[in-house]
């Protein structure tokens, strides 16, 4: 059976198994402080590669950033990742097989292969964390685009100014449904210094402002399932993330369903936690090289 | 070479031809205006096909109403059309083959065969009319979802009440970039009972409020070129419909093109007008009697 060896690079953390066909990891995760240059970062990478090289049949990159659709390179910018590091050369790396997928929808991929989407063919894989990524199914194939960048969820909620945006416009659907989001809801119906933390706290409290910022939260995220629906049709939408645990699914599930114009849909808690961007671009790569 | 009757059916006009595989309108397109009865349809189309039945590999219908997978069955309410019109059986029209599909999907398979969007493998063609349809290739197939009805572009833009939609909720993209919305900004920029009409003509004559009107429309259809940029990474967006006309390509294109997170695309004006629905539907039952 082959095995490739799976990273997953972030901001803060990269970690490291290596997985075989069936989605095993055959050793334990390991997980290192991100170095804080693209030299360190490729020089580590290099370092783990090489101790392995012999019992792996390739290297399988989830990453921040639009990878294109040779699946070699960062087509974007990485915003919390260091200067220069969409420019790395992955490629001489090594001499085996390397393939990069971005992290979202790595993690799509795996939910569908293996987690809360197995057996579907349209399904829709939202990561609520910092931000919000997405991991988006259309006839069993992930959506890429003409370049590879497809399923950005930088899509604008109101016309005002109300919320500035990572990606330099206002009001992101990111803006809304996000864990930051959620700070941004404690700060306005709880207190000027209030975090998405004093949210969940105040919610087991019968908090009853914690619960009003929930509230609005949640019903940010009932329109964006309500646009993902309406414009994918999935059989299900899966939730993954930091915030996805918090998510009251039935009562959601129900309410997406009397909104939309399409069929009725399935909201899913997502199976695989942190460990879903390794394993669903170590999933990619084996697949290929089949 | 194969040939098909096509129809396009509206709720006030009911449009059809004979059309082969090259795209050629073998006759003149026949109008007649659209029964107002579900019975009176199936009977007006039971009799035209009755009538060159004999010349023709099978009948293909573009319609108002989400299509299923089959191709062969309404799966939504029509809104515009006459009552039970979604549960009329089409299939029992003929002994040919018989195909339908969605007005704006149909119309997106004319411009991505031998329109605007040709040459392209991704690309999304919105129908900016009274309403707005929409039609998505993504990997050279039309987007339908697990039933069939995706494409859906009702998406909540804002959270406040202010603009009602078709689709019974409030603020969708409908109310803000359709020819119905043009007259919704000209009655807030120029005078209660002013019309979309009032703001083209507006425009030639250099009247201020007109352009206030016609400025906010466009800044609205930017954002939703936006999302669908940043969701589906097109080569292009074609606009078609009775709006399309008067969009500022350039200016929006380059707009569009600094805002989304994706790769750069184009944006056209749809080749094809009034003739896209019954040309697409056409094509898509002459691929499959291939």
């Amino acid at each position: 059976m082959k095995k490739v060896l799976a990273f997953d690079i972030g901001g803060t953390k990269i970690a490291y198994a290596i997985i075989d066909e069936s989605g095993n990891f055959i050793n334990e995760i390991i997980k290192v402080t991100t170095p804080k240059t693209s030299n360190g970062i490729y020089e580590l990478l290099k370092t783990v590669i090489k101790g392995s090289e012999d019992e792996i049949d390739g290297v399988a990159i989830a990453t921040a950033g639009a990878i294109n659709n040779e699946n070699n390179k960062i087509i974007s910018h990485v915003g919390n990742l260091p200067e220069k590091y969409n420019e790395l050369d992955f490629t001489s790396l090594t001499s085996k097989p390397i393939f990069l997928e971005n992290d979202a929808n790595a993690a799509g991929w795996a939910e569908f292969k293996l987690g809360s989407a197995k057996g579907t063919q349209n399904a829709v894989v939202l990561t609520l964390g910092t931000g919000v990524g997405s991991g988006i199914i259309v006839n069993g194939k992930l959506l890429k685009g003409k370049s590879g960048s497809a399923g950005e969820m930088h899509v604008r909620f109101g016309f005002g100014h109300n919320r500035k945006c990572t990606c330099g416009l206002w009001d992101c659907l990111e803006t809304y449904v996000s864990g930051n989001a959620l700070t941004t809801d404690a700060q306005i119906y709880m207190s000027p210094d209030a975090t998405s933390y004093d949210v969940i706290r105040g919610l087991k409290e019968n908090n009853q402002k914690a619960q009003a910022a929930f509230d609005h939260w949640q019903e940010c995220l009932e329109n964006a399932l309500v646009m993902v629906c309406n414009l994918f049709d999935p059989e299900v939408v899966v939730l993954s993330g930091s915030m996805a645990q918090f998510v009251e699914y039935d009562k959601l599930q129900k309410e997406v369903n009397q909104d939309i114009l399409t069929q009725p849909t399935e909201l899913k808690l997502a199976k695989f936690e942190n460990n879903a961007g390794m394993l669903g671009v170590a999933l990619l790569l084996l697949e290929r090289l089949k």
